[in-house]
């Protein structure tokens, strides 16, 4: 079952401990089977954390660099995708979003402010992507996860407030005012296009105000700002 | 001149077109030679910036591979590598980044909020790394950057008021109540230590406050949430 990554297939890989880890804690219905190299190096907490999964975990260096490719990976969890229709809640929603590195920062970043729903709208980077799940640090296993064909499909099933984020300078600032109650929904485009300006009628526009010496914030890095100033009363004290 | 980056030679290289026209326009002075491969796909735009420059830019395929590598580069800048240092000014101080993308990723963000200065300290990934140059997506050339041996000689050189960006949970949460009038710095630690602890008495502590599902922000996204957070009075009516 430890095999190349095809995207097409319903397995998935996580490449390390850290995110195999996250795995077990968080989806262990989920979990294929664990391969360990003979060069892990176990400690006690992994070992007890293995132990409820006894008979899912081999020792196969074989199968192990078959999957990981890169040298210092010692631990591999094989696990099926899931993806998870949800209902009326907070979210946070990608149009095409292109990389799958990016994908997986974005994941971690809203694990980091308490939204566990995501959507993902369009031709699109592979959301189980084994880079994708390496760089969400295993957040991705604690989100639910769905896709949509196309925005009128993701709008027909999703009418929360959308805050939409474009650059086009008619939007309103990113600011603790334009907060809006839960649920609600935090749209970004794509790397390089970013929002379609049409789909401004959708919802409220809104803008990260930065300098004119760059063309736009690096996706990440808008999702971080805005997830951050939009769920701030909620971790104010901690 | 175009062969193998060398970490301790005094030339890196702008691969690709975008970041190499950033450095045609943003330092001009500091360039040894554009390379162009036969496959470059000259635009009028390019062409006119490239007529500033005429004697230094060659074509030859050979020079963009051997440095670029990857098949899609058509462009390569040579430059020479500049330190500089700032005096009072505000500023981003880096303390032991450890990873060439992010710190690339970070100068962007920067010159996004307007800040043009940043202090890296100790021992950390080379801030010239071509792939640095590359994530920075050319920001690198707009901005003065200054080494620092260890935190002493930093400190020694620079008393501007320091925001620390730490996890200790006594820290002062990050919000508007935080901006220091200008110049300040703001400081963060290396991706996976974060700053020590005892750095606390240096400046005041600051913490992104975030869900107990993740350890830490990831660096450059706590970087942008912070730059974010103490620039936007300078950018609130775009």
């Amino acid at each position: 079952m430890f095999r190349a990554y095809d995207k097409e297939g319903d397995i998935s890989y996580a490449l390390g401990a850290f995110p195999t880890v996250e795995l077990i804690k968080k989806r262990p219905e989920d979990i294929v089977a664990i391969a360990l190299h003979s060069k892990f190096r176990m400690t006690d907490e992994t070992a007890s954390i293995l132990d409820g999964i006894k008979d899912k975990v081999i020792t196969s260096d074989r199968d192990v660099e078959r999957v990981a490719r890169k040298g210092n990976t010692f631990m591999v969890g094989a696990f099926r995708k899931r993806f998870r229709a949800f209902g009326r809640e907070t979210h946070v929603a990608l149009v095409r979003p292109s990389d799958a590195g990016n994908l997986g920062t974005i994941m971690r970043t809203m694990l980091g402010f308490g939204i566990r729903n995501l959507a993902v709208i369009g031709e699109a980077a592979d959301v189980y992507d084994p880079r994708t799940v390496r760089a969400s640090m295993g957040a991705i296993f604690s989100l639910n996860i769905a896709l949509f064909g196309d925005w009128n499909e993701y709008a027909a099933a999703h009418t929360e407030n959308k805050l939409l984020f474009m650059l086009d300078a008619r939007s309103r600032s990113l600011s603790p005012e334009i907060r809006q109650a839960s649920p609600f929904a935090a749209v970004f485009g794509n790397e390089g296009a970013g929002l379609p300006p049409e789909l401004a009628e959708c919802g409220t526009p809104v803008i990260i105000r930065h300098s004119k010496d760059i063309d736009s914030l690096n996706l990440p890095q808008a999702v971080a700002i805005g997830l951050y100033e939009l769920t701030k009363p909620s971790f104010a004290n901690g």
